[in-house]
């Protein structure tokens, strides 16, 4: 079961091209990806109404795609407008389209009600447009169900257990340092702030402090359910003006992650890592992608236990933490928006 | 659900040897093939009655097959005729024996009621025995329903999209030519003339026309349903009197089809391409395999696209087209003898 | 539907070490095998309770495992003793931690009602742990149900046909040997002399007899189940008192056998085979291991196709012989010890 009434990220601009047919299950269907002489993405059902065959098997004829079958062919909008055996074309010869856009890198697909989609819904990975930032990014295939994603990136306690020998050497506050939830029916925001404090390790690899700097820290994470989550990490000499809301004299990361249901048991993890300095050093965002690219490695063979055990024991008991207050959250609105999705076409 | 009351090709003659006891899964039922000493054929359940061992790690003893755990020994007929450590044998000890005929090449199996196998039923593949004709023939495995083969081999429209590049440009008459359909309670034949025309590709490629003839072509196609299928292409010097009758100064080559239902999701498929002529010149039969081969490989890819997208939408709608007349009435017929049969087995 | 109240091996003594967290799957369950500080095994339910990670990617703190996601900790009696982010552990906090024994050379699990794990149950593999005695074990993954094994090893009928180039050839006697079975609520016992006979092969091959010798034989085979169970192979000259329960001046092997569901389609097969003379020459313990090493990959491989039949036809029926007495006898016993089990839980 999942939410439909949404924009997920069906893909990088640039696995979604011209001159290829890309079939990627989403939500558990099968999607065709490509794009239209002007550029434009297209998202088809990758399944002909005819006899089922996948038509990214097929070919592009100018903006149509060809079944590789038999030859009907389909608009972008879905509908078959050429069936090589008959002049006649039956209204209901048509695939179903999803609505796409092109946002911050990613190609966004809506597979709801097509007249919810408005764009202005997606969520802001601005940075990955702006200029003033440098970032890397890729598709991670994760063998579990998106929301154990979800709420391995909303808890950062687990940075010190699982990321020991990785990030919680470096990008981390301890647990112990208190945080500051902001949660509403539409997003969890959690900030924290350490100040006047010691460089950490992260930011000594990163950016030009020295040893005997010290600096304002802070740390802020948003979740926009069901599953797009960026943290922002930041620091600047102490007493610069950052707590007060000027930031312009420190350096900042972005991790930026968007997570796509493919089935129930797996899911498409798309992420970034952007920075706002150190533009004239490429080895700097490199080093910054590979400190998070290998601990999402441990995360991802973690996800992968759990929904073997989960597979083997679906309602075994879990038990609650503290500490799990951001992911319960998280939780409880992405089930209560699928439940408000189905009472909605439900009452239609 | 599968027609049990028709005859199916098990293998081809050579696959079953006397010398090797062969499991082979059809109708998604175990079943042991071998041959007797006198060279018969002999199908069995492929399931010892005692613990369930497969007979076929056994071995032969005789005509007997003896089951490799406790020594059971089974003759032709399925009854176990000896057990080592009793001198009783029980009336219920036996396994399932299969009506078994040998023509055409093939081995033929009656999964059915064993009394209406009627080797006079069997679909006529006789160019395969006849010393006029040379073939070559091979075994598919085919990642899908069965019906997913019948449909494609009664379609012709798919030749131009799927085949573009192999058996479009040659075999096939353009879509626009009329054919004529005889449909009875048990066969669908459909037949295809163009009279006067350039010579096709396919038979320049294989009989000794020249560029310059004009001739009369015919296609006559036949479906034996479940699953047997031929295609005839013909060609002869244009007003030789192919068309009323005598197409004995022409030359002809027979596509011969049988599909053997494997489990719900998977066949075997038995194929062959013969001629009645160039029998001294044995490039053109393996050209005309080739060319068919080649294009069978086309087919098999789709219909396991076919399938995949099947299961994972096994009640999505498919929309008929005019062009589907043949492939309705065989899945139409072929219902109609499975719930003919059913009916038939429950007022017993 | 396994038998719950009952001691199973878990694994050899010398695959469960201190600085190793293993994750084996036992009756369907994923269970975490390690050791304490002190040596004593330690079996814990291999899911975290807090997000059901597998404990065993974790890591030890001196007895305590520690969840590689979070950091929890469990310590060997199962309750969660430390939570990295909060001070208070709840009450429910904790995974199963089921009894273990050492004994034999084998790690044995309760994976029933904790109060009934007496140790007194665990079955008599004792020469295991003789100084008069050799041997030898491995481990056997088996690819299907346990009760198959069951059958198997209490089946001495099997043997010529299965093992003809192996045991056949020298350890059993042949099958028209009259035996004596016992059969009481908890154990079968199948008991086979021949007296004043030549030397069998198998004792020729092992033991220092002559081709000249005439030898008193025995055979004792007991099954405890579900599926606890050991032959006693041995030979003395004919008329020095055997029969009269002096066997003191014959040779003796013991062959040993525990078998631990590990899901309903697949089982460890631990086993053993033991001697009471050649100690001073390892070559004959490592012969007779050989000899049913060789022997068991013939039965695993009947297991496996019987296993497979049995899935393709759940409820083919299965014809009783009357050699398969003790074998159904035994499916009875655990039929039996499982319904009463659940009768007893049920009235809790």
């Amino acid at each position: 079961m999942f939410l439909r009434n949404c924009w997920y990220v069906a893909g990088w601009d640039h696995e979604i091209q011209r001159l290829k047919l890309l079939r990627r299950m989403l939500l558990g269907e099968p999607v065709l990806l490509y794009r239209k002489g002007d550029g434009a993405p297209v998202a088809l059902e990758d399944r002909c109404c005819h006899r089922h065959a996948p038509l990214s098997r097929g070919r592009l004829r100018g903006d149509r795609v060809e079944c590789a079958y038999h030859g009907l062919q389909f608009d972008p909008s879905g509908a078959c407008v050429h069936i090589p055996t008959q002049d006649t074309i039956p209204k209901s010869a048509r695939v179903r389209a999803y609505p796409v856009a092109e946002k911050h890198s990613w190609v966004w697909i809506w597979m709801g009600d097509p007249a919810l989609a408005d764009p202005a819904l997606i969520p802001d990975f601005g940075v990955m447009s702006d200029p003033g930032w440098r970032w890397r990014g890729e598709t991670l295939a994760v063998a579990g169900n998106y929301m154990l994603v979800v709420e391995n990136l909303m808890d950062l306690t687990h940075l010190p257990a699982l990321h020991q020998s990785t990030l919680a050497d470096t990008a981390v506050p301890a647990n112990d340092i208190p945080v500051e939830y902001k949660v509403d029916s539409a997003s969890i925001a959690v900030d924290r702030w350490v100040l006047d404090t010691p460089v950490p390790p992260y930011f000594r690899l990163l950016a030009k402090f020295t040893k005997e700097d010290r600096v304002d820290c802070w740390m802020n994470m948003w979740l926009r359910p069901p599953a797009f989550w960026r943290t922002v990490f930041g620091a600047a000499h102490a007493g610069t003006g950052a707590r007060q809301g000027d930031r312009s004299r420190g350096v900042t990361t972005w991790n930026l992650n968007a997570v796509t249901p493919e089935t129930e048991r797996s899911s498409h993890y798309f992420w970034a890592q952007a920075q706002n300095f150190g533009k004239d050093d490429p080895s700097i965002s490199e080093l910054d992608f590979q400190l998070v690219h290998t601990a999402f490695q441990e995360d991802l063979a973690m996800i992968k236990g759990q929904q073997e055990n989960i597979d083997l024991a679906p309602d075994a008991l879990r038990l609650d933490l503290a500490a799990d207050r951001a992911g319960i959250q998280a939780r409880r609105i992405v089930e209560r928006m699928i439940r408000d999705e189905r009472v909605a076409v439900a009452a239609e």
